[in-house]
Order: structure tokens, then C-alpha cells, then sequence
């Protein structure tokens, strides 16, 4: 029997695989897999499912990661994916599975994060299971929400001269990250090191405790503007326009000097030595949107709070490219941390 | 800080614990935690939701599990939540985190299982989550199904005299997993050893590949039947029969002489010196579905198909409480596994 190593197909790889032979049964299956989330038809409002999994030592280190973080942070990533659907999220199901290791208390302290999270985007927490494991913590949400069949927004709809544009900064979380491992191996050197992080306070912030942006889709919803297609980015710009442009069929060109990025980044950059416009393109975990309008939206979205026109997509047939700096035209890969130079 | 170990409080008091801050936002939270699946009001249908996650070495064993019908029974536990509301299964989405040590070939097999039982349920899989883990396999489902609100069956309707019913026969994926555990143990000292199982087949593909009892809905629903409360029996008979006392705020009074057990069950629990009611009441994972009818119905109900009447509910004062087969009155606990002597 042939042995293929997970890692030979990568992630996508086996999604791809996994779901070639899926065909839907249900007239109500609307939306199956491929996209944000899945959407359900029950009748005027459409029903909007999204689910993720984190694991120990995979997602989340908790040396760094305090608990009540961890479960802000496992419910806002999923109500993310509704958000990048346009949809309004309206309940979860939070699945924990712990090892021996945990205290009630700790236990506790994720969940009052997890609350928190419920309470801040106004969702119940509507189900879940509890149950032990062998190695650490794994903590699986499924996020259930609402949208106005008219109201959706899929990764599909690009099209030529679309704007594109984005929320927030990009890279952040990335350096946040790289902060906290650099001090986690500084800890184990000495455990009574006691870093000053107060300088770096904004990138761990995006690392440990990201926000979705509901407000986003509000600013849109009150400027008349539905997007063409939307993502959420939680793998990095790259990989995130890439898929957008793969359903949607079309190329795109942004262009470096556009993209935002944070001041502490910025410093971050620098100390780290990683490239700012590698972290944004690639880091991943900002959870800010990704979103495509049309062109005739310009006069509309210009000069909204927070939102940023990085490009626009074109024809697929000239490509997927990042203009640099410096004018070099770079083909954007997913994951492509080896084609931009520092 | 206080510590409590998890195992002080159970797990029933850890979701006790972690669910009850909890309230309800949305008007379209019609049904939270607390029962076997969540409820969401969508228009003239009725939006139902269960989740279940199952992990390596806790819930089990691939020494001795085909991933195939290990992607099957995940997909089927879910549903059986769902049928134990009353309600149709029609989506669910699949979360799985798996350590380098599996093949693709592997996570095939697990979805072709998966597939299998979506096929045999009229199930589409929506969505879903594949990361990896430090740590074995890991599997999170949740499923979604519809139900007229006026058809819904929830835990708290049982009132005093109703009949107590289950479907099938119980203990007999107890005696399975004895089987397969003690027949690991001849294989970890000689693994030549081929064992002959075709004696308890039955009993290990309770185990291995249960169903979920959509048919007893239909023998229901044709004659004519509404139970009062229902449950599925995934945790064994006294835990589940204690869950609907308790949501009820009744009592309740079963014969051991009517507890339904397969003869199979009966040959195994001779040989493995293992009483067959201890398995019925508290084994587990039998998946078949235990439920209360109104006296009054007794006439439409008796002599259906592999439908058994097993005792009745009782005011609360009563207790619960199982007659054994020598006419000793034994109080029903879960978990207790010492209270009723072989």
C-alpha cells in the first residue's frame, strides 16, 4: 500500500483530497465546504457554520499564552470566518479535550475567556463536550450565524479593476509571536528573567488576544458598500489574495508601499531582523479582512477608518503580483517566505 | 490559588461548573446547553446542532479500531444526538488534528468512513478543520439538523406513569470492548496469535460500527407516538435514565427482568465473569435510544419492532430505583459500578 507523508500534500492538499467526492444532498446545503464557512437555508435567513480546532503546542504555547487568552482568542478566530462571510454570528459550540495536567481552575480561567469573548460580540454558547486526553489541550468551536441570503459575501465574486482592500495592519501578530518565543528562550535560560515587554505590548496583544473585526463590515454596511469577495486573514495576505484569486478566477496586483503596517511592527522589524512586508504577506493571525470592491466604490471607501486599498485585481492571465518598493514586480506564493528579500 | 483536580469533580460537574453563567442573548437561541443538542429558531424550521470530540486512547484504540469504522461511529454519535431530539440530521463538519505518524492513505480511510455513514444518513458534510497534533488523532464533530418545533423531544418532559421504553439491546458495545481489549492483551504477548472472533462479531461491531436508531423515529412517528422525554444512551442506561429524572423532576422504577439483552451479550458476560446488567445500566456507547411515552399510549406502543417497555416514571419522592430479578429494590446511580452484584 502506497505511503504518502501528510507533509508531502500539505495542508490544502489534503483538504482538496478530502473533499473531491463530497456532493450535496440536502436542498438546504446551500454552502458546502470551500469557502469561509458553510451556509444552511431555513427559510428568509440563511444559517452561517464555521469550526476550527487549536491544539497545544500547535496553536498555542501556553509557557506565553495566558488561558483566559486562549479562549478569547479560539471563539474570536471562528467568529472571524462569519464575519468574512458577512454574516452575523450568533452562537458557538466549544469541544475541549484535557490532559490530566489542567486544574478546574484553569479549566475555568479558558472558559471565562471564552465568555468574554460571547459577551464582547453579543454570541451564546450554545453546546459543546467535554472530555480527557493523553497530550495536553485541544479546543475545537464550531460558530453559528445569520445572513440575509443577499448579504453574503464568498470568495468568488473578484472581478477585473475590483479594489482591494484591507482592515487594520497586517504582520503584527507575527512579530508579536516572534517576540514572546525570542523571551520564552531567554526564560529558559533563566528563570528569573523578568523582560520588560511594555515596549512590544501592542504585537503580543495581536498575538495573544486578536479581535474580529465586526466593526468593518458595520463601516461597510453604513457606507453602502458590499464587497465582492471577502477572506479573513488568518494564514497571511499571501496565501489569503491567492485563494481569493484561485475561486474568483482572476490575477491581482498590490503594491508593498500600501500595505499597512503598524509602527511596533515596524521596530520589531528592525530588531528582529524579519522583514516587515515577509511578516504581513506571510505571518498570518491578524484576523483583519480581506475584501474586494468594485471600482466605481472608490469615492465611497477612501478615507474609511481603519480600511486600506492595497491593489486591484486584474485579468488572470497577468498573474498574482506584489509591486515592491523599489519597483521590482514579485509573483506572490503562499507561504513563500525564501522570494522576498529583507 | 485553590487547585481541584478535574477527576474531584467529574465531568458532569465540570460542565456544570462551566455552563452556569451562561444566558441567552438572541431570540434565536431557543434551546442552549443542557441537552443533547442546542436548538436555533430559523423561521418556520427549527436549526439543531450537536457536538461530539473523540480522542486517541480515551475514546479509542487503533490497535484494534479500523479507521474506517472509527470515521463512521464519530459521524454516527453526533447524528444519534440529533435523533434523540426528534430532530433530522442534515450537515455536520468535521474537525481533525493528527500526529506525523498518520498517513494520508490513513486520514483517507477515517473520511471514507465518514462518507460512508453521511451516505447512509442523508448527511452532508459542510465544512470542517485539519491541523495537526503532538499527539494521536483527534476528532471534533458537530451536526446539524432541522426539526419542527412542535415534533422537538427534550430531556424534561417525562411526568409520573409515563412508560419507559428503549430501543435495541444494551451492553452488548460493552462486552464488545472487553472482548477486543482482552484479545490486545493476547496480542501484545504473541503477535502471532489469530484470534477466532466470529463467536462475537455482533457484539464487536456494536462497538466498532454502532447505528444511530433513525429507524425507531420512523416505527414513532408512523404509529403515531411523541415521547414525552428521550435521550440516547452513549454514557449507559442509569446515566441517562437519571439525566431525564433529573431534568424531569421525576422519579422512575425499571425491571431488570425487562432490560432487552442480546444473547451474545449473555455468552460474553459468562465467559468474561462480567454481569450483563452491570453492562446494560452503565456500560455505554450503545447508542440506542431511551425515551418515555404517556400510559395512554401503551396500546399503540407495545409489540412495535425492537421497541421495549423496561419500567415507568415515578413521583420524584419515589426515587430511582431498578427491581431486580430476585425482587430486590436497588436505587439506580451512574457509574456504579459496585452497587449490583454479578
Amino acid at each position: 500500500m502506497k505511503k504518502t507523508k501528510l507533509s508531502d500534500i500539505g495542508e490544502f492538499g489534503l483538504i482538496d483530497l478530502l473533499t473531491k467526492d463530497i456532493s450535496i444532498k440536502n436542498k438546504s446545503t446551500v454552502y458546502g465546504v470551500g469557502d469561509d464557512a458553510a451556509v444552511i437555508n431555513n427559510s428568509d435567513k440563511q444559517t452561517v457554520v464555521s469550526t476550527d480546532i487549536l491544539t497545544e503546542g500547535v496553536h498555542f504555547d501556553l509557557i506565553y499564552t495566558p488561558l483566559k487568552h486562549l479562549g478569547y482568542k479560539a471563539v474570536v478566530v471562528n467568529l472571524s470566518d462569519l464575519y468574512a462571510m458577512n454574516a452575523t454570528p450568533r452562537q458557538i459550540t466549544v469541544s475541549i479535550a484535557v490532559s490530566g495536567k489542567f486544574s478546574v481552575e484553569a479549566i475555568e480561567e479558558l472558559y471565562q475567556g471564552i465568555n468574554l469573548a460571547c459577551d464582547v460580540y453579543g454570541v451564546d454558547l450554545v453546546g459543546g463536550d467535554t472530555t480527557s486526553s493523553f497530550s495536553g489541550l485541544i479546543i475545537s468551536i464550531t460558530a453559528i450565524g445569520e445572513a440575509k441570503k443577499e448579504d453574503l459575501v464568498f470568495r468568488n465574486g473578484a472581478k477585473d479593476t475590483d479594489l482591494i482592500c484591507v482592515s487594520g495592519d497586517l504582520g503584527s501578530a507575527y512579530f508579536g509571536l516572534q517576540i514572546l518565543e525570542r523571551e520564552k528562550k531567554v526564560f529558559e535560560k533563566d528563570y528569573n528573567s523578568q523582560p520588560d515587554l511594555s515596549t512590544y505590548s501592542y504585537i503580543i496583544e495581536r498575538q495573544l488576544k486578536p479581535e474580529a473585526r465586526k466593526d468593518i463590515l458595520e463601516t461597510l454596511k453604513i457606507n453602502k458598500i458590499k464587497p465582492t469577495a471577502m477572506i479573513d486573514i488568518s494564514d497571511g495576505l499571501s496565501s489569503e489574495l491567492l485563494h481569493i484569486c484561485k475561486q474568483s478566477e482572476t490575477g491581482c496586483k498590490i503594491f508593498e508601499d500600501k500595505i499597512p503596517i503598524d509602527h511596533s511592527s515596524t521596530i520589531a522589524s528592525d530588531e528582529l531582523n524579519i522583514s516587515q512586508i515577509t511578516a504581513a504577506l506571510n505571518g498570518g493571525e491578524d484576523y483583519e479582512l480581506l475584501f474586494t470592491v468594485p471600482l466605481k466604490d472608490f469615492d465611497k471607501i477612501k478615507g474609511l477608518k481603519d480600511i486600506y486599498i492595497i491593489g486591484h485585481i486584474t485579468d488572470e492571465k497577468n498573474g498574482k503580483n506584489i509591486i515592491l518598493r523599489n519597483g521590482e514586480t514579485v509573483e506572490l506564493k503562499a507561504q513563500g517566505w525564501n522570494n522576498i528579500k529583507n
